[in-house]
């Protein structure tokens, strides 16, 4: 099988290997077609681990992916040779304690696509579950299918805020996640959302993506710019997805009396919390890890239109170029939100 | 001051009376320009009273209202002469157990327009409370502001069934408050609505209003469409809208395991409830009465753009021929939706 | 296997049968100590079905039971040979879409102890997942181990109506579920609960059972007991735990504005809904059907002494008057709330 | 009128002060008999200021009172003179924005008393709104009415933890505030409450508040025991009821996948939080302000027997010995609780 594979820190490979998959009654294989980059990809190819997860073998990178079914177990019922798909990286144990209460993306024995040692989708196919396989929407390409998977991220988050029609949110980052979170807030129900970031390359493709309102914190307030739209009171919801070190002091100072402040960043150190500060408005704060029941969501609101995620790709290589396309999602130009590769 | 007035069952004038208002520090006083006819105005004019509440006096008509701040008490704030605004009917008793917990539209003490014995808005002014006026946002017309009063109906059943996004809903009925309510449940994060009448020109209109499926029940079945279409698992939320006998059991129908039945319409008489087909799916039902907090939610979404109610005022007269639109409003043509009169 | 067997229509057997049973990775076989008879058992003898499902085959009886581990499959963790357990008596398919929702109780793949074609539990031993084999803290006897199953349905229903602490309930019915329900309703949090029935031997015992008003409704009024006792007010939340034909009209009547209608009884047909008066107190209804996650939450209140079901066991028979029990179960006494068989 | 006044930092005396109250149609007068010391009228004694609020002029302390109805106003309907009452301490601005949407604790023009420059209740009587105002249940004496106020805190710290039925939880200090947090917890449904101090003599009495087990942090691991209890699981929720610097930390250790972190105390400055931990568990952070709505259900509770108060009420001085309960309460025993004063 063709795969593109990390052999080592700073080390990528386009090259073959072979990886045996069983194809269960309950299970399907897909040819790959297109596989977005993730951070995680980029700082596993230069870092070599992210936390606890260290890169010890050969690993194939690769999470976010969608293709064509090319075969069937006996039991699958919902799918069919040749139907488009995207799938969830991460399948979980079911029988564990967290995925039967619902929650499977807290399930300590997830399997998660490059996530060592579990190969990622960066190969020519994948054998994976029926019921972490979904079928695209007619009008969803590969490429916008490939987007679900960072897309469910700032769905999860919509999720967790508990939007109410009409609610004014910030998103702190303007990167692919703060994009996408936008996003989900607007098709969520938010009416505007106020997106904060220093790069104005960055800020500037936000503006397009719809009720969006930029704002360069390095040159102005984002608390006195929300509080001024909002006569003094204060956005509904704000979400982080960058971990920056002020982070909670930003998002509660802009929050209205009994706001949510959703944290999908992931700062690398603790950071400091002005708990007072967030008890004199009762501050509720949900903190977001990957997302659970959210893939066919997403695939109903970029089916129907509600959202758009074809701007956001903004670069695509061929397989053939697959460590090209890693060596410039290390260094991408501003202008450059995802970075996607076409198999 | 110059009004429509019910003056019995069936009979409507055009004429001045005095309506003696005190304008309190915390009070607005605004001229009207736009006045939308309800069906609950309708009724009253055609049979004089709704359920308890009998008109025995002569009342003014009218509770869909937009205008022009034209006098300001003296500790208002937030207003200022000359500010577009709309007015939310009901005003609670501030001190009520209710209102204190934040469900204002429970209240038993409020004065609502136009039901007996308060006056309502088709007259030349209304003084009004601050807390209960709303500055119309700028790309908002008084027409579209006087819409705000049904679409907050709309609004307040989708907050209640507490969308999540990505949801399926089903509208049963395509009348005003079908459609707002399907324009609120898209806003507030659903992916398809579909709904069902049995009138095709309504559902013409319908299926305009953005990922709206409409199902023509005399010649379909909306059980039958919606399990198709959402590959046997069912729909997210039902909301009825026209209290029909079997929206109990058409909602249960069509709605998921663990789905919402919004109750919005009011049927004239106990209906059936078939309890056990509702237990195995678990499903949860709300009712629905009028609306609180939703006009400032409102606003933000027609301000957007995320709601265009546009499209479904049909029917404009002058004041000049209020009696004219009441009339028209008794029997209007199919491709009718709301009938409003400007001053 | 000796077991007692439902052979057709009105014939119970105590007799041996072959079952066979795989003792998977993850399973544990139970030996059994004591089975209560729940309303389902006594009408599956009497009438040899409930709705859709019928007795074809000999079928054996109970799905409330406790017992002790005799072996456990080879990846077991939580359980070892001699713990003391009870058992949920639904095993439903993990990879169905409602149960990773969360939603086990309404998976349409479950199989359920006792309900056909599946064996129940009145028998020497039983092979069960040691997921749904739950360990019985110190205090708590085999006799109250089998009181869980039908506790869990009164705290799902407790759960669901959302209760806050000083919470007042009303719970409409009696029996085995009322009571249960009542003795939730109190351990989550209820200050008081008003418990409705027309015998008064069973309101005797309700009334032993904590902080419960108990109210003939043959001789008194519910609804004015309610209102008086909450200076007007009204019930927070009310629990039908019969399945009265006013089940509706009564629990709307008793409630608050805002309330929680929670249906667990099962009428055997559709009853009549006044929507309108629900309406104007936006009461929310919640339908409950057996219960999901429930059990660890049950045992810990038993364990802590929160809840007490001991004086609920009011009839116990030996293995060897299994029979006799069912037919003292088909007509017991006023004082019986519930019979249980000792293995 | 007497009262203890706070002439400046460190200056207590009890002496005759005029102070001018009307009594408006919905007020009553109520002659005090109870009222306790709170911390914070330590902190204004010891210290003269909290954050922002500073005592520039003379101000009776005190904001936990019961008394005695002498006089109503002429629309009060609720209460009659004699009624033994206690009273929120804080009025709000009902038209205020936060007030209205029900979260009237958020409201900042909110009157509370012995926050400067508002005076008091440690005087001979008080004029107060009877929506404020709430009757004493026959078996709740004044000592217990005047733990309401506290008690309320910990209470809507459970309201706002969203407690199940059959919760584990921890409470984080064992002070007043920590105790009555524990009683919530049981009372709101808690099975069992890990409740860690670093005083034995608390920790003795919290012992005996029901099914709490003790923790003593200088020689025993919170973490490690609350895991060891749950099987590795987690809390369900854990109350910060005493500011630590490190609650987040241990909070977030000690907790479920899934589970909530209710911020009562007030650390003196920002404190580290380790975002990503709690981001793998999808931890909800709940800040806790004050209270809202909780009196009646407090009363209620209180008047059920399901919470009982009266162990910790530990100290009673009469009003003459006012000055000697401060100077007490500034340097109370470790087996002291709460210390009042009776007038």
């Amino acid at each position: 099988m063709n795969v593109l594979v990390l052999e080592k820190v700073g080390q990528l490979a386009l090259r073959e290997i072979e990886i045996e998959e069983y194809l269960g009654p309950r299970d399907v294989r897909v040819d790959i077609r297109v596989v977005g980059i993730c951070g995680s990809d980029v700082h596993y190819y230069q870092h070599g681990s992210i936390g606890p997860f260290v890169v010890e073998e050969p690993m194939v990178l690769g999470h976010e992916a969608a293709g064509v079914v090319a075969e069937v177990g006996k039991d699958v019922r919902s799918l069919k040779v040749g139907d488009r798909v995207c799938m969830e990286p991460g399948i979980p144990n079911l029988e564990g304690r967290a995925t039967r209460l619902g929650m499977y993306n807290l399930d300590p024995d997830v399997r998660f696509w490059a996530t060592p040692p579990v190969h990622g989708c960066l190969r020519d196919s994948v054998v994976h579950p029926e019921a972490f396989t979904f079928k695209l929407p007619d009008p969803v390409s590969f490429a916008e299918g490939a987007m679900v998977e960072p897309l469910a991220v700032g769905m999860h988050a919509a999720n967790k805020a508990r939007i109410k029609p009409g609610d004014v949110a910030v998103v702190l980052g303007a990167g692919p996640i703060g994009m996408l979170t936008a996003l989900s807030a607007l098709a969520g129900g938010c009416s505007r959302v106020f997106i904060s970031d220093i790069q104005d390359a960055k800020l500037e493709i936000a503006a397009k993506l719809g009720s969006v309102v930029p704002v360069n914190v390095s040159s102005q307030s984002l608390t006195e710019t929300v509080l001024e739209a909002t006569a003094g009171w204060g956005a509904d919801i704000v979400f982080d997805a960058v971990g920056v070190p002020n982070a909670l002091s930003q998002g509660v100072e802009a929050l209205r009396p009994g706001g949510c402040l959703a944290l999908i960043g992931m700062p690398g150190k603790a950071i400091p919390f002005d708990v007072v500060a967030a008890q004199v408005k009762e501050v509720r704060i949900e903190t977001v890890f990957r997302y659970a029941h959210v893939y066919p969501r997403a695939l109903e609101l970029l089916g129907s239109g509600a959202i758009e995620v074809a701007p956001l790709i903004t670069d695509r290589y061929p397989f053939s170029e697959a460590v090209e396309a890693f060596d410039y999602a290390c260094k991408p130009e501003p202008r450059s939100v995802k970075v996607q590769i076409e198999l």
